[in-house]
């Protein structure tokens, strides 16, 4: 199986799901955001988990889509906190509703995700809720101490690690375990597919920062240059003000923090530092890691090796991907 | 056993709960809010309903404190769409920190109260994870038809007391639902307590309406006439609408409705209109019936009567409140 075929299932499935009916504020949002698109990775990777053990991946369809469910609540909620206007290019909800409406809907959304859930054998079910409750709340965990990072004047490149593996890789681990969960997978093998799903997430977040900087405009899919503009701590950042401290380029970026009113410079000059310093191969070898961890933990998964080509794929499909 | 060994139960309980640790922003709303009080009505219920079959009620704590903290989720957010300064007295959360900081406490909260409800026996687990699923879903339509009906310009008797049903009766429903759930009560048994609950908090509601015009400012915890001043469209405003149309009465009563400048003339002739109007005597007998048919509930319960004493003097206290 390929993973057009298992988005194109999801994609149906999202159609099909209802959330509820009235009030209509409640629920239109939920169905907006939904509709909005994506990879569909986060439930993708828990039905190519399951399908390292079973053809059968399609039962799973609705757990899987909790996962993407819940990505999708911690967006609608995360959009409001961050204020921003747009996602995938289109009207947020607290935009294009308000606030409230935002506030409410996602937490329908959030209950929505524990309902899907419920459609799981019932062997796995109490260990399956108790495994999502730990990541979600490491996930609202990831937020809080992104939103506390602005406010810092420093932040070193452990606690940055930290953050994006409660923020991102936690749900990406916890898709992956699911899949194992679902099929009652040997325990060491489900804690095998969560670790891995770990790496491929410290992987898939640290080379978000990267393309942020080092996309191809015709390609990536948001502005490039973005987190430069926001002075945003980046792992990319953090690393260029630790190298850049106490020489003439580390003076020079810190020069660029304060300027605002010369983005298109400010985006080619801190840029240029970055590269100077190093910090594209550091954060490209970084990557490398993370997904040569992610394939590693692939090979030694206790299953025939021609079930884990959809695995192998996609991770390299992460890795190498340029939006 | 008494509501008092309850409560102080759940105390108890909710001192020795851990919510998490870090970030701090994250918890500390948590612990700061349970903290404010309340007369744990909702969570009591669970108890004295598992009560009504089993004396191994302490075991239960856990998830009738699920509800607890449920309910305590919904104030966190629903204060920060209400834009309400106070809860019992103290800063709301979105005021004391500020509103992402509620928004994202309230998640966690969420969150929490599914972990805790992880402690019911297997056997009932996956049915009350889909009750309280339900159940979560309808308290936040009826917080949105709630807000929806403050820009309308009628409300009907009917949608008022759906709205009231899903907003506040539905989890009271659920909580002694649970309690029946939680030892494995026989099914119809179970229902007649969801049911019975569904009365008690329409009881428990409307009587709230009619404190907020007719308490004695003494015992009462919030301003008296609060509702008033607001124009908010409660049970007795509705009612009142409706049976002053077309009447010097309603006419004085639109009236009212336009003045923003003389609150204590406002709450006194508003309060006058719906006495003459016969709304004080006609709510208070709807609230009598609907504590009548809480008790016919109790009354009809397949256990022996000397098990239903806690559940009707809850019942009478919540009928009887002056606060």
């Amino acid at each position: 199986m390929t993973l057009p075929t298992y988005q194109e299932a999801l994609e149906q499935e999202i159609l099909s799901t209802q959330y509820g009916e009235q009030p209509t504020e409640l629920y239109e949002p939920i169905r907006y955001l939904m509709a909005l698109g994506g990879k569909r990775i986060r439930p993708a990777l828990t039905l190519i988990g399951a399908s390292l053990w079973t053809d059968q991946w399609q039962s799973f369809l609705k757990p899987a889509l909790a996962v993407e469910v819940f990505h999708n609540f911690t967006l609608m909620h995360d959009d409001i906190m961050d204020e921003a206007p747009l996602r995938r290019g289109q009207p947020t909800v607290h935009q294009k509703w308000n606030t409230n409406t935002a506030i409410l809907s996602g937490d329908v959304m959030l209950v929505a995700a524990y309902d899907l859930l419920t459609d799981v054998p019932d062997a796995v079910f109490k260990s399956v809720i108790k495994r999502f409750n730990r990541t979600a709340a490491e996930v609202c965990e990831g937020q809080q101490w992104d939103m506390n990072f602005a406010s810092l004047d420093t932040v070193s490149i452990e606690q940055y690690t930290e953050m994006i593996r409660l923020k991102t890789s936690v749900l990406i681990g916890f898709a992956l375990e699911l899949g194992g969960m679902l099929v009652q997978a040997p325990t060491k093998d489900v804690q095998a597919l969560y670790d891995l799903g770990i790496s491929m997430g410290l992987g898939f977040q640290l080379k978000d920062d990267v393309l942020d900087v080092y996309g191809d405009p015709e390609k990536f899919g948001k502005q490039v240059g973005g987190d430069i503009l926001e002075n945003k701590k980046t792992w990319l950042m953090i690393q260029a003000l630790h190298r850049g401290k106490n020489t003439p380029a580390g003076a020079e970026l810190l020069h660029w923090l304060t300027v605002q009113d010369q983005p298109e410079v400010k985006v080619q000059e801190v840029t240029r530092i970055f590269t100077d310093l190093g910090i594209k191969d550091l954060a490209e070898a970084q990557v490398d890691a993370y997904f040569d961890q992610a394939r590693q933990g692939i090979d030694q998964l206790d299953v025939p090796a021609s079930r884990k080509k959809p695995l192998f794929d996609l991770a390299n499909m992460l890795h190498q991907r340029e939006k």
